[in-house]
């Protein structure tokens, strides 16, 4: 066999890495804690998702996250006349792969009512066929029993909520006096609840941001207009299942998605200057002051609100440096609002420029 | 529920089409005929591929294919454990979608064997459970009495073949004698056996070129690497799943993948000379004369081995217009040959430019 | 000189198409006419740009214009302690590489004044030494006398225009009255001021779309955000110089930018519908019908306000097909607003889709 | 004024960073040294070149560079009847501009004859007017008075050597013996002379890549061919003209082009070392022990000639974590050749993975 043309593939930075690599996601740690990318919301065809749970490994490792739940629906199996029910099926076959792929997988499944009290899932159980009761207090219990952190999921999705408003029921109410609530979806597939950010500071729950994804990754999230997935940052004191779940219980986290940051300001601002450092002025003439701010992350950051005299708008574009002159004139600290870190309901992170 | 954030989507001829849209491949007609972009190799969860029936359906769709076969293993199950065994069921779940969608679905098995003969597709059947016997020609016996075409799939992977060489054996002899063997793939994932030009034009077989997909089509074929899966253009008489067939048994096929095209002179030819124009000189100076060359198709043409001070090679880049400067000095017609444009196992295509 | 890394490069459709091809930019002709893509405001190093007159030919020519003017300030001439002053020098080294590349270049000049007047470009002309005089109506007749289209240039600008509303001053009220204004921008850089759509109909004038680039194209109008630089699209009887300009003085222009149409009704529907074409319906059940609507131009078209029971809003992605589902409970026609063709100051164009 | 339509961009990680950013290139440095990217080989329109020089700055400082040499011809000025001789011109035009963007503008000229000697750089001059003389040599020692670095230019340039073979003449030999030639381009363009390696290690000279760019840099160095243009990396002591100075005098220097590192072994291991790490086993079964090597730089690395039971090659992706097994009967330490990183004519890089 001859061949009669040869096509050697250039391979750059820019092309695919292929299924051998993990992409780098730059995303700083806190000190003290490392920064785990999470998704805990996503399906496959052991319920209404359209893949085979290793793909969900595959994507996750390829898109550099430290670890996903596969959490399928315990009701809605509209498989079902070809695939025997077994809630604890695609944990069982993605096991193993995810511990090749050094990922860590948690086990999990999605316990869907109307609303309320709407769908939750129970993430860290052993369990899942002990979830599929009929009474969903019922459910609960069994997940809580397990050990489980219960994550409150699309609270405003429209088909339970048409006017895309979270409410919260009696029934969530006493969740979380019974503490079996943990954490509330921000970000969730393509849409987010500001609301949610109330709720989160009020009664001390996790900020969450998560896929909800039942088709392809690749597909959905398709640049130039998404550049991620929802993710849900946790910092956690090391790369462990363990760890891990200690620090979602002690709600450390940001929800994080295309350009946006959300989550409670304790997480949000130390999060924002590990992302930047700021120069000394490098020149300087008869009207400005010129200095550099370098962005290491993958979020870009638009600062607004300047103070007098000073630029009224920077856009601290991601893995750049920005250029930033500023008058002679400005006497006040360069302070300014972060326009996509969201810190609440109607309040974004206020930051400050120090050179 | 206040946003405080609005984005706002720019939608641009470059971004994503969504589910809705098909992609216009852009590739003539001939003569007479419709061309029909097929891919009649792929594998779903129902043996060992990775993702449910429909979503090959909404692949194909999105990559403005106009007809797939869904080709399972009927041997090779190693889902079973998960999902029973009915080598019918990817054509009934995938069966209604590929109607709302336009597609042309033909139904299929893939027959496997070890080298000897290999693996054979069966496209065109009507029953996949009947096909999944013990002798290998009993398989065949029960396929071509639905009707079936049948296509010699990857004849040179290495897997079964480790020099990468296709051989004709003797069952592939008696195969082709009892009029049981229509189509040979030339192009395989992302392989091709030059070999296999010369076995089709020897025994008239039509050249194929399919995906025999196995995970996500959008994860595999990536930009800029690759553009598209490899696809056979079929030249039917009507866009229908009978013309269809007619044309496949008539061998009317080009295969086509990347920027290569494979296929016998009399439909290489034709496709060639239809996917551009050339324009009448617009401009001379002392030296040279300049004229224009559209390529209105998705295949860059590289032309080589230019006459006598004409230019040695061109390239006719995909989707534009080359321009063309030859000194006065010429006087031979401006034949090329096409490299990229395979018509034997050792030959491309000649072509001229008439200005 | 041995090699140690050979690397061959993967040409591709996706690809640079190289200086030697002239990208095919997908817009329809109008009956009786050809589409000329136009830009007839830009700069070089012979006022306030910063690359030499061959680089705007290189740069039409690879984004598939038909013709550009280069319009260099007769009064704004920063860098004329390097270049000594001659207003025809960019059109005379731009003129015979134009030729070459078969690209129509159009002699021309912007003759500025604070507003009123503000900017305006005489575009035809012969010498633009000529117009480089103290009064301003002086400039504009010398340039008439030499067959001068006369453009209105950015009459938004907001150094001109701080609240960025166009005005009409009784100059301006002048040059209509002597037949001395021919066309106003709609599009400038990356602006538009909707505005100019009423001056345009009440005084015949045509709208015009042009890049007033200074630097680099390939750098301002970069994608996602930019498929394209603002272009005047002119509807001649031949792609000449002559029938260009006769075009023009006739007013028979849209004015094209991203993903934006403007311009009269006259031209605008035509247009559209020589974009699009609807098929017969090719499969419907018990509650819908499925048609396709195939839209081969580079532009998207998003329609909006559909009828009861039909969808609200269609997307007809450009160069796809956009599958329809439309209830059978519809029985008005299926008209939309195309919202992003823009027809008048408050007003677009409204369209049926007939299957 | 009321706009019909608004259309707010998505600003994102991929988008075009803008004027005011200065893109991060992920290279490491070294211990005790910073690394600077710089490129001293670049045309303005007041040689041969097409654009204006502050237009070089602006390119320099997107692309993340730390210094520049503008280096028009003293010789070939093409553009002289519109524009008046002045070799510092370029100098004067960009330097105010530089110090705004915090770059490094390093005052160069190129000194050009046919071959011998072919065309030098003089970098780090004074007055390039008191090198425009009838005599080479009295130009290089006009150069050298100044303090002048010498760069043989493009010694493989096909216009000169038509075998693209590099030659040192009795005149370059003369140069080196007056300390007069200090460094060599292996990277020109879009070229490579893999025989500098030995020039440079023979004579001690340092190993240089620039892009001796006449057009624009982002027409010419265009993804996904191009990721980057040809850079010298300088080992400096610090950020600064004269620190650049020092090193480059002391051949501190490696080449960089596309996905390709050239120089002297003592620099380019521990810059290897500096762009990776590998983690301890993080998997292992009953074969395999499963490991990670991060590459933090933009440059991918492939590793070839693998020692027995280990993988034969491995392509650690930039910006990318890979994931490699072992098998346990590997015994010998996991040393490879690093196929793109050259160190001699006929030489690559030695590493070790230890894990």
């Amino acid at each position: 066999m001859k061949r009669l043309i040869t096509i050697v593939l250039l391979i750059t930075t820019v092309s695919f890495t292929g299924l051998g690599q993990r992409k780098i996601v730059n995303l700083p740690d806190l000190p003290g804690y490392v920064t785990l990318k999470c998704d805990f919301h996503m399906h496959t065809v052991f319920s209404d998702g359209n893949v085979w749970p290793t793909v969900r490994v595959g994507e996750a490792f390829r898109d550099g996250l430290d670890a996903i739940a596969i959490t399928d629906h315990l009701e809605y199996l509209p498989k079902k006349d070809f695939i025997p029910v077994d809630h604890n099926a695609a944990w069982k076959v993605a096991e193993g792969v995810a511990k090749e792929f050094n990922l860590i997988l948690v086990h999990g499944a999605e316990i869907g009512r109307s609303m309320p009290p709407g769908h939750m899932n129970a993430l860290f159980i052993q369990d899942a066929n002990l979830l599929a009761v009929d009474s969903v207090m019922d459910a609960y219990e069994a997940a809580v029993k397990q050990g489980a952190f219960i994550q409150w999921n699309h609270p405003g999705w429209k088909s339970q909520q048409p006017d895309g408003i979270p409410r919260m029921y009696s029934i969530h109410q006493k969740l979380i006096q019974n503490g079996w609530l943990h954490g509330v979806e921000f970000f969730n597939s393509d849409e987010y609840y500001p609301l949610v950010m109330t709720f989160c500071k009020q009664y001390n729950l996790a900020v969450m941001a998560n896929s909800d994804n039942h088709g392809v990754i690749s597909e959905k999230y398709v640049p130039p207009v998404y550049t991620n997935r929802p993710m849900t940052l946790v910092f956690a004191k090391a790369r462990t299942h363990d760890a891990l779940r200690e620090a979602m219980f002690a709600g450390r986290t940001l929800a994080y998605f295309k350009d946006m940051i959300a989550g409670k300001v304790e997480y949000a601002q130390p999060f924002f200057y590990q992302c930047i450092s700021v120069s000394k002025p490098f020149f300087g003439n008869d009207r400005n002051i010129y200095f550099e701010v370098t962005n290491r992350s993958d979020i870009p950051f638009y600062l607004v609100n300047g103070v007098a005299n000073a630029p009224a708008s920077i856009t601290l574009a991601a893995n750049a440096v920005t250029r930033v002159a500023v008058s002679k004139k400005v006497t006040d600290p360069l302070v300014y609002d972060v326009k996509n870190v969201i810190t609440g309901e109607n309040e974004v992170l206020k930051i400050e420029l120090k050179y």
